[in-house]
């Protein structure tokens, strides 16, 4: 920070309303990331822009301070480097169809995944569910690998803009989560360091995502969307349904089964339906495909899975194990309290369910238990009768089911009229 | 803090615009001076507290909370407590008038008082401008000296609301500092504390003033005002003008030297003004006068000063030598540049000028000249011509002297008639 800009005049001109230029998010967040200004500063100031908001060239600008304040990948070397991000939903592997589908269509998918915690999964927990798979690559397999087969995933490292790393913590401590300009930097400052391209960007709506309503959804859609554009990158967002998990399975092993199940054409309509949305969205907007009937036909003459079976081997992963994946072989039903048509099933609630069976992580550094889960025996619109399945749970021994049944209490909403809602809202480019 | 209530729900339920019950604030602020709560989500709530303000109720909680923090002064062996604050002036000696007048007519003033920072003087330092005179008394010294000649005037101790004083710093540093339930709450947890059953409120409106308009001014004491109803007190709030500093001596001797004028019946009208105005409101407040006749005559028939001298030699300060008290002797004229009426003189700019001069505190600890100063040579509404002196300045050896004549610059209005305004805007009651 300049000598001429104190922090508490950044802290006084946002509380006035004013809106930042870049030099002064550089002086305050660097200064931050630098230990030069103190997080009670940054806090206040994080309440300040929580009540008055940012405008869409100065939430920009932030999203570049923080994707400047560590090391940005350089993947200038690929013709088509592409990413993906979803805003968190529970039972989403659509990475796990998605990215080599991407691989098989000519992009190039170098990505930076994070880990779970709460009641969302992380793409890099579920790949360790099959045996031998490495998630943490060093920088020169991870490009190795990108070039030779067009795929590589690996966990995130610290070093790809800590400034969010830092300013999430504070925001958790400090009610300042829920912000558009906080959240739309937050997600893109990281999407900008990674180096891609072209991005899409899956934003959940519903009860088991941090957008409840599509308003909000498409508010921060066109945020980030207008990030990517003052940075230079192609960016589309799809607003996407999360009033039930995603797909049938929920849980490491079960999820990956289950995507490998889209991948041979036998999989649940809706992750098949999301996967081809934001494939299309993303291979045309990087002009690789003119049309979905390219990216369907991919998917299903075996070009996705053969992508899919030649990432695992390359990072270590047993591909002939991947029919015989350890799933928890204990089940216990959690059944219909009436007949009906189930109208929608907490998300929320399921995924803090499996979670209490030992697969999700309460704190950072907590082991998973990748062979718990749970299985949707009912989708919404589907009709259903008293004492029927709805959802199976795969437990060890009843450990946290007592829990786990608590927490489902009232997840479930069954009424007089089976109604399917569309599972993609809508696109915002 | 009760394990149920997280300070990040305290911060999201203000953000959200909720008020807090006591037991939260208790929790909250309690928690913070006990080093449980860290300061970053105070700044976060302090913020939230600027955005969504307090309702009486709660800055009145706040107040109290505040006021728990640290010792209460038990002042019930006297009959009539009195108190008085003023939010801070230029030139403004009225304690030095006021609290041996309020001490003649009955009352009992046990006044804890602070020091000078930045452009406005403290009281203790003025009456260290006395030789000999002791500014910081034990608190035996201090109440035998209330018993005897009714009135002990000494420094600020920690030990009184020490919630403020940690909350005022972090809020400087945050720039929450503007904010009426903050402001009201910090004056009045001190006098809460302070053990008054009455007390007058000296609330400044003006460019020299925290309070810019009278509409602030009057919410602000309003909230005062309130706060005293609901702990029991009563409070009466005067609106005073500080368009100009109060009578025509800023700088401690010159100011000590002023104030025994008043006493003597030759002071400034103002001052002289302000002093009947406070005294009455406390003084009928507590019942101890009727009417301003009875208070008038108490100044004008040198009951005031006999009682001032008494007070002055018990804290041991030199009566024989008031009439000789050290000031500097260079002087310098700051003139008019135009010939009409002085419209208005910033205050803040004339106590900023005698802090360069080496009048004032830049941070606490640092040493005061007692003797540098300047004097009004005319005031609101008095006819003035271009080269006159406006300002006189009493420096040493011209040390700060080119800052205070940039200070200056402008300080000044000079028009084409002549108005005073009253020194006494309202009165809330």
């Amino acid at each position: 920070m300049t000598p001429s800009v104190r922090a508490v005049d950044v802290i006084l001109a946002k509380r006035r309303g004013d809106a930042h230029d870049r030099d002064t998010l550089e002086g305050f967040i660097g200064g931050y990331v630098r230990g030069e200004v103190p997080d009670y500063q940054v806090a206040a100031w994080l309440m300040a822009v929580v009540w008055r908001g940012m405008t869409e060239r100065e939430t920009a600008d932030l999203t570049e301070v923080m994707a400047d304040s560590g090391e940005r990948l350089d993947l200038a070397e690929f013709a088509h480097p592409v990413d993906k991000h979803s805003t968190g939903g529970v039972g989403d592997k659509t990475t796990l169809v998605l990215a080599p589908l991407l691989a098989a269509l000519g992009a190039s998918v170098a990505k930076m995944s994070g880990r779970g915690l709460g009641h969302t999964g992380g793409t890099i927990d579920k790949l360790e569910a099959i045996p031998g798979f490495r998630a943490e690559l060093d920088r020169e397999a991870f490009f190795r690998q990108v070039r030779e087969i067009g795929v590589a995933v690996t966990g995130q490292t610290r070093a790809l803009a800590p400034a969010d790393g830092l300013l999430y913590a504070l925001r958790d401590a400090t009610g300042t989560v829920a912000s558009l300009p906080l959240i739309a930097s937050s997600i893109m400052s990281k999407k900008l360091a990674g180096g891609a391209r072209t991005i899409v960007l899956d934003v959940k709506v519903g009860h088991g995502a941090f957008m409840r309503t599509p308003d909000e959804a498409r508010a921060l859609a066109a945020s980030m969307v207008a990030i990517g554009h003052h940075a230079g990158r192609t960016v589309r967002a799809v607003l996407s349904n999360m009033d039930e998990p995603l797909g049938t399975a929920v849980g490491h092993a079960l999820e990956v089964r289950e995507a490998l199940a889209t991948l041979r054409g036998a999989g649940p309509p809706d992750l098949r339906e999301l996967v081809l949305t934001l494939a299309g969205e993303l291979l045309e907007a990087a002009g690789l495909v003119t049309g979905r009937g390219e990216v369907e036909a991919a998917l299903d003459d075996g070009r996705a899975l053969e992508r899919f079976e030649r990432w695992v081997a390359a990072q270590g992963g047993d591909v002939a194990r991947l029919d015989d994946l350890e799933v928890a072989t204990e089940t216990a039903d959690w059944c219909a309290d009436a007949s009906g048509y189930l109208t929608s099933i907490d998300a929320q609630k399921v995924g803090a369910a499996v979670s209490h069976l030992g697969g999700g992580r309460r704190q950072k550094g907590d082991v998973l238990d990748l062979g718990v889960g749970a299985v949707m025996r009912a989708k919404v619109g589907d009709a259903v009768r008293a004492g029927e399945p709805l959802v199976t749970l795969h437990h060890r021994d009843g450990r946290g089911l007592e829990a786990a049944w608590a927490t489902l209490a009232g997840a479930a909403s069954i009424g007089e009229r089976g109604e399917r809602r569309p599972l993609v809202l809508e696109v915002v480019r």
